[in-house]
């Protein structure tokens, strides 16, 4: 499915937060056989209203036409592309990693550097936050695979536009 | 919907990273007129695997059958139920704010307590960066209701245990 033509695209919806219409979103991708690489979702300012961030990739002319099918939808109420706009977008991921005595200094050096944090302490591990673009917590989480990182948690992108 | 037996459930499930898994998982939900209240998913370690964590309200019982009938869907791999566990659990947003310059110093301030980041800086905006548990994102956003918020992007909770 990745022809050289797919690229990565960031769309941002406001949806009514009522039970059924996360269904019919993610339903139009997988419909089409197409993946979501990563989602979230979550209350607005306003409760009545959700926020959807998707992240897919595939070639741009089928996206547009999901994109006017996602207008379509009854209970969506506006649905952004942010592919190729000014934009700022953010990843956070939760590791758990190894912490034995030795390593903990390089531990908290890397924490440092990523400008993470700490966030909790086991007897054998610790859990660290960093947030960042997808690159950054990608770096992130590649310098701890060698220290032994026992599982993580991440939330997929969020993004805002740049006001002009 | 909202009994008084109704309490908040956090699940994570990890789940093959293939089209239609996220689509057959959210359907459970909106089958039974579930709502979602936030959903993350993204990739692992091993990019054949995501993450999904959700936060949903309801009845006990009712959350136990929807694990049950989670575990048998095809691409499910594994159901963990955070509910009430030992976890360590984040939220991040994203807040667009209104700064003219009479609120900016306010505003440092705000992000100073709240260990947040300004991430990028418009002619009459700041974007600014906000992770914590749910209540302490919240708490964060009620504060700046008052500059003017323009714009949010939550995340949703993403969560892993503490180890015994």
């Amino acid at each position: 499915m990745n022809d050289l033509n797919d690229e990565k695209h960031v769309l941002s919806l406001l949806v009514d937060n009522t039970p059924g219409v996360l269904s019919s979103v993610v339903g139009l991708f997988s419909g089409r056989g197409f993946n979501i690489t990563s989602l979230c979702v979550a209350e607005t300012l306003d409760p009545k209203t959700s926020r959807i961030t998707l992240v897919t990739s595939g070639d741009a002319s089928v996206v547009e036409q999901i994109k006017k099918q996602l207008n379509k939808l009854i209970g969506v109420v506006k649905v952004y592309d942010f592919t190729g706009a000014g934009i700022v977008s953010r990843d956070m991921a939760l590791v758990k990693v190894r912490a034995r005595s030795g390593q903990r200094a390089e531990i908290f050096r890397n924490v440092d550097i990523f400008r993470g944090k700490v966030v909790d302490v086991g007897p054998d591990d610790y859990i660290l936050e960093v947030t960042g673009n997808e690159a950054k917590v990608d770096a992130f989480i590649d310098l701890l695979k060698h220290i032994g990182i026992k599982e993580i948690a991440r939330t997929g992108t969020i993004a805002l536009a740049r006001d002009k």
